[in-house]
């Protein structure tokens, strides 16, 4: 049996292996997911979530770890969720890249999670939200979630974020890539990295331009900048830190920030009631109520319409 | 308003736009669907629902065609349902299958529709049931139902009919492909078409040796034969109906048949039951009762799984 309250009492003191141990207990879907995450609730909701999306090989990892660089400088505890197999944070990419993460590694001030697509019901949409609340009620000040912009599900948990960010590389027709995989429309803020290269400034005009940055907007009306940035030399990411606490800070002027969250929230409910909704059906098969509606659709006496009413009726009177 | 009970009178007459005005009523989810659906309700049950489904390119088209042919011979009222975009059914084709299609479209006693990959909640696993549905109750006694052989929810509406038939040809790999595709599982009925090709024979054996046709089985069980065919030229066309009827009569011997739609009928009522729960939730945004769950969850009140619960227990009583 695990001890669910010693562990997040653990977990909040610091101690990195409490913090895995209760993601893996919330993304395994554990018994004791339940009373982890009523634990951890009153303890939820002091965390900056920024989501970083972007195609492959625009160097989202690398400006992931000059992120958590730059918030360590200022003293703030920073969890790192990488939703992306290729990330280095999950083992999987270049050499490089692994030793810059591996100076993070040692850092106590850091935690890092990696989360591979899962098969399981609900997927990413339901595990994300859970192992950012965990890393949130430990204290983290910022949760940087990285995803692949590849997938509806990783742009949807990136679009979740109290602040998005969408990552562009001159010379990779990024653009229309990101177009194409609804990323454009959910930028908070918008970085061309690897600015050093040839293009870079034809891909931020090319940016500015698909998003109509240089349309008039209503007063008060946030106007997502585009940063420039060499992440592998740290170049420029001061100044995304700067544009993320903007942003922030004109969320929170604007009631945003809660609104965003309670869209959070509410998604997350939806998603948990739809499995544990999915679940109870499939409970049924098998089930004498569910082999009645079938005989008598069969013999023609009734149709799966109004069967399926009988059956909601009968899961929503206590199953 | 359109007149059910009159639409589905004349469809039992035989008339084919009041059948395809039905199908479009009951794909198209449309208000007067569960009108629609009690009505036909007791006048389903009567037509024998042939599966057929293969890789493209084995000739899923010219045998169903084909077996058109054979079963109007006999004086049968035949439906046609294919679910394959690529099928010369839904006019995207080679011209000489789509000559050879035409035949049958003068034919008053062929219905033939095409159904395409539906976007909607449920998709194919949904619509396709209910088509079947107004198939049989117009007055069909075979409904033969073609689907590609390569997406989870085809192979599910093959595995879904009275008898299912997998189709191969030969020099395509087309056993590893069709294991692959777990299409391999379903089949009652194996056809090995275009068995005048080089390698039909040794087709015919690597299919008899995967499914393990040359080892014992318990007496009264299923063995399912392989048949070999050019249904371009109808031969062995004859031999694949026989094995059908054979089939047909083995299930009805054994309480099969019976089980099959029982078990049909029990996967669709799941699957309108699943739609119309997520529908409600979905009916729930912007509703105040989530919107106040979202608020306390951000809050630190509750947590999600609690929150679930309460949305859950709220669905069940009443909405």
């Amino acid at each position: 049996m695990v001890d669910v309250p010693q562990l997040v009492e653990q977990a909040r003191q610091g101690r990195p292996r409490a913090v895995a141990r209760l993601i893996s207990l919330v993304e395994g879907a554990a018994p004791e997911l339940r009373e982890v995450m009523a634990t951890l609730a009153p303890l939820t909701g002091n965390a900056y979530v920024v989501g970083l999306t972007g195609s492959p090989g625009v160097g989202k990892s690398t400006t992931t770890s000059a992120l958590v660089t730059a918030y360590r400088k200022t003293g703030k505890r920073v969890g790192v969720l990488a939703v992306d197999p290729s990330s280095p944070f999950s083992g999987g990419a270049l050499l490089g890249d692994r030793v810059r993460m591996s100076e993070h590694a040692s850092d106590p001030g850091v935690y890092i999670r990696s989360m591979a697509t899962r098969g399981h019901l609900g997927g990413l949409a339901w595990a994300a939200p859970q192992a950012i609340r965990v890393l949130d009620a430990a204290g983290c000040d910022v949760v940087l979630v990285e995803t692949v912009g590849v997938g509806q599900s990783e742009v949807e948990i990136a679009s979740q974020a109290d602040t998005s960010v969408v990552l562009l590389a001159p010379g990779m027709g990024d653009g229309i890539q990101a177009a194409k995989a609804g990323i454009l429309e959910i930028g908070d803020v918008y970085v061309v990295n690897k600015a050093d290269r040839d293009g870079a400034d034809a891909t931020a005009r090319e940016l500015n331009h698909m998003l109509g940055l240089g349309e008039a907007r209503a007063p008060g009306d946030w106007r997502p900048p585009i940063v420039k940035t060499v992440a592998a030399r740290s170049e420029g990411v001061d100044e995304v830190v700067e544009a993320l606490e903007k942003h922030r800070a004109w969320m929170e002027e604007h009631g945003v920030l809660a609104q965003r969250r309670r869209a959070r929230a509410a998604r997350e409910v939806e998603t948990i009631a739809v499995t544990a909704l999915r679940e109870r059906i499939g409970d049924l098969r098998g089930d004498r109520r569910l082999d009645a509606l079938a005989e008598r659709i069969v013999g023609g006496e009734t149709d799966p319409y109004r069967a399926a009413d009988e059956l909601v009726d009968g899961l929503t009177n206590g199953g």
